[in-house]
């Protein structure tokens, strides 16, 4: 039934969003010297909205974040050993283990015997094709897209560049913002697994009620391997 | 007798390298304060190759090698203000407008009569795909291709996707080291244009001799239709 099986990477395949949390954890202490840690979240937040548009996403564009954060925070008075901590902060993520979800490497094993997979991941292209060759999962996917945005644009010109049809694509992701709503909206399918955190710009406040139902939601990714067999069997004839 | 032209960017069609160039030289004011100008371009270089393996390319990793040369250089005594005026050089850098080389607009829209065009940069993918958007340029091109590194196996992995044969693919840049030997190594051809400014890391000591006459030298892309007119015609039969 489908041509191509795709998934997001982060929070999707690995863990992500909890090495943003636990860095934010310890920017947080590093500026109570200062002051207390009231509020940091909402200014680092409004900091990275703000730069989003110059930076795009990535753990670079969150380090500057922090430094700027941290520079409005104490009026300036933050000091050169702890920006250095930030930095330093920011290395580590980028050399962190990559952690796969529990069951994620067999399920990519699985689906790549019976379907061509894809990877469509947004960010940064450096952090991004070194957590995919540390992931020990790359020689299962014919495809590696990282993009900058995903927009319905975005699916729709990689499904062009595929030559897949949006009936036969099928896309796992655990934002719906991102993975779930504008693949339903070019005609495609999706599944959506949510992951126990999300980062704050990709929540999405009511999903739309004309995409209820348009995809479907499991609680995680062991699961996805009969999902498709059911899809599979349910549209042969 | 090309299938594809392709084209780097920074510094083959649009002006890059004098902007690192003119924040380098702010930056080196910025410290001045604190010491002699002497020696900061080169910790700063070494720092940004350290960083290389980390960061990647682009203006982010840059920014942040200056952050930390910095606070190195000045025994983390650089003050919060001084690192926000770094923060606001990268956001100069990012914002700056796209300046085209002489005749590159012209070149790029004559050939795109003839030929199907395509990008293939080294970089930031959030901050390549804003300069090529910026640049007016993007429709000339059928294929934009974004990459972290430009090696032999980066060139063999774009011709088989693209369906390229090596011998009617020709590769136009300003770094020998990136768009021109593992270019020439894959059987491609290339023509090197070069710019009045490389950057170090992109500095070939000894182009190794076998490839001496394997590539074209021009000096400058408004001589390029010429050339690819000659190419083609001697191809003939």
């Amino acid at each position: 039934m489908f041509d191509v099986i795709a998934f997001d990477a982060d929070d999707t395949l690995w863990h992500n969003e909890t090495l943003y949390s636990i860095t934010q954890d310890k920017f947080k202490q590093l500026l109570s010297e200062y002051r207390g840690t009231d509020g940091i979240d909402q200014v680092l937040y409004e900091t990275e909205m703000r730069n989003l548009q110059h930076y795009g996403y990535g753990i670079k564009a969150f380090t500057l974040s922090m430094i700027e954060t941290a520079i409005e925070l104490t009026d300036a008075q933050v000091q050169g050993r702890e920006i250095r901590e930030i930095i330093d902060f920011a290395r580590e993520m980028l050399n962190a283990p990559v952690q796969l979800l529990d069951g994620a490497a067999d399920v990519i094993r699985t689906l790549s015997a019976s379907h061509p997979l894809m990877i469509i991941t947004k960010g940064d292209l450096f952090d991004q094709e070194s957590k995919i060759a540390r992931s020990g999962l790359a020689d299962y996917f014919t495809h590696v897209e990282i993009v900058s945005h995903k927009t319905e644009d975005t699916y729709k010109a990689l499904l062009a560049r595929h030559n897949i049809h949006p009936e036969r694509f099928l896309m796992v992701g655990n934002s719906l913002k991102s993975d779930i709503l504008p693949v339903v909206a070019v005609g495609s399918q999706a599944v959506y697994i949510p992951y126990h955190l999300t980062w704050a710009h990709e929540v999405v406040a009511n999903p739309d009620e004309e995409h209820q139902g348009r995809y479907f939601e499991l609680e995680h990714i062991g699961l996805l391997p009969a999902l498709v067999k059911k899809l599979s069997s349910d549209s042969k004839p």
